[in-house]
């Protein structure tokens, strides 16, 4: 039997509902029947979620080394940094040191999937605002992850149910958007979309859709250009390549295309057109993966939601999914490599 | 008991699917339970859907005067304006004859409108290039409408399921799109979406959200200025005429919350925010609606789909809601006024 993947979970900002919606994914019994868990944050903050979730039946194993792991259900695996101090950091509270102790976790952690001591990396909640406090001069995990992996891209897909949706640009205004839909964005997008199905997702032949950027596909030229002079072209070259894409089609109606099976993905020009959809089919489920880096990356798809953390209320079925399409996207990986090998 | 609202029902361009959908709806007996339904259109076009319809147990009543109408379920009354020569506008095509003759039963609906002799008019689907060969320069049915009809505005408000839309701009670029979002203009959308619950939906405190233009609502400006130079003073400025508005909220979070009741409507800002969550929920459902004219105007939110015209597959949902829709609009409008007469 092959072994199970190691997913390594970094636990996010102390203060949100991070470490809340980690213990919540591993109080899921069926979690470790797929893969072998391991958070990666700091223990004390962990003791605490369990507390005020009422998940005390839960034992934390603080270790220092993945070999000292029991990836056994009951028990939560914590590869504790000790980096946190509880008295400086209240629940729901922005503050420098949550957001160094968040980026420590990331940074270990992708230094272990770069290792290949771990095979993925799920990654909970982090605030902007406060890495940037603490020097960390990122809009979130997408940069701080390309410049730790040295990756040229990073593109952002979301999932949920049947619809798998990419972005050419994502945390940028509409303005800077439309400047940045050139042809060598569109068609990059496209091919990193296209391996992703292949490698990630076990998907031998990927039909892919490509959104338009202006209503109506451009209709033609009257509203708007950039169909005509940027993301035709990129479609075109992409079929040139093998690719099975097709596009621009117009972005009101592509999504009902793909949730009845037309497509294995969708290419979305910007930030809303590609969130809109997975917000109003998985409003709790969405899984957020990175795609173009040399690692497995995926994440929740919510923010630290500072204003409910503590409570117990918190959603865990964007994380659980997270972990599910990790240790998922590992096993098909890892299909696809002996496919290779023939 | 009090009579029921009198409906003129544009059948669309001649080649197009508009006469199926329209004939497919009132082979719904509901329909004359709820309105007295009048199709304006050419009534040999409207014999041919009934033949490929397989519909030929209804009967055609072609008229000349509202007069002759018999409004009884069975008999597809038509005011019959004998405009379309069948050996010129084969079914599937584009033509300057079905487009102009698409005008014409456009341009007399709206003068029995104004009129008050009928109570409010549902389009069936007409083709832009069609028309614009026959000489009539508008990108659609909106602008044909605000012209007949001397109006400043028009705003189309889309509807599915629990979900209302009003967009502050539609057919532009997403360029243009972005300049036109001013304060004033977003302002009148609010204005005209609120006036609209009230009078023609029944609702007497309506609940507003507003949505941003950018990802993240801008992000407190580093993505995008608009909502702080334009939405967010138009919200404060339609709170402060006693509107119950807020936004700038976030465009891919904002329908999950309107679908769970959070609010009556949503006003988007370009085409696309507003068509992906209706497209999505409602595809075969979905009516679009035009705000700010003096008269109720419904229309079904698909086009001519000259491909798939004159084979009885297109489906009739869209019509059917959008006769509903104008005859509980009719019904709440005289609610309110005679309200208003205490």
């Amino acid at each position: 039997m092959e072994r199970l993947p190691l997913i390594g979970i970094t636990m996010g900002d102390p203060a949100g509902i991070g470490p809340e919606v980690v213990v919540k994914a591993l109080a899921e019994e069926e979690i470790y029947k797929i893969c072998k868990p391991m958070v990666i944050g700091d223990a004390k903050v962990i003791e605490r979620a369990l507390v005020f979730t009422n998940l005390t039946h839960l034992k934390v194993n603080p270790i220092k080394a993945i070999s000292d792991a029991k990836f056994s259900y009951g028990t939560i695996d914590v590869l504790d940094l000790e980096n946190v101090d509880l008295d400086k950091v209240p629940i729901g509270k922005v503050s420098a040191e949550a957001g160094r102790a968040s980026v420590e976790y990331i940074k270990l952690a992708v230094k272990l999937a770069l290792n290949k001591e771990i095979d993925a990396i799920t990654t909970g909640p982090i605030n902007k605002e406060a890495i940037n406090k603490a020097g960390y001069h990122y809009n979130g995990h997408t940069e701080l992850l390309r410049d730790l992996t040295k990756s040229k891209y990073a593109i952002m897909m979301l999932a949920a149910k049947n619809l798998r949706v990419t972005h050419v640009t994502t945390h940028v205004s509409m303005r800077q958007a439309c400047d940045m839909i050139t042809k060598d964005r569109v068609l990059v997008t496209i091919r990193i979309t296209h391996d992703a199905l292949i490698r990630y997702f076990g998907i031998k032949e990927p039909k892919i859709a490509v959104a338009a950027l202006n209503p109506h596909a451009g209709e033609g030229g009257l509203f708007g250009t950039e169909e005509i002079e940027h993301i035709e072209p990129a479609v075109k070259e992409a079929q040139k390549m093998g690719i099975n894409a097709i596009g621009p089609l117009p972005g009101d109606t592509i999504y009902y295309k793909a949730l009845r099976g037309d497509f294995d993905a969708v290419v979305a020009m910007y930030h809303d057109q590609g969130h809109i959809p997975i917000k109003i089919i998985g409003f709790y489920d969405g899984v957020n993966i990175t795609l173009g880096l040399p690692i497995i990356r995926t994440s929740v798809d919510h923010g630290t939601s500072f204003n409910r953390a503590g409570k117990g209320t918190a959603h865990p079925g964007s994380m659980i999914n997270a972990i599910k399409f990790a240790a998922m996207m590992v096993s098909r990986s890892k299909e696809y490599e002996s496919s290779l090998r023939g």
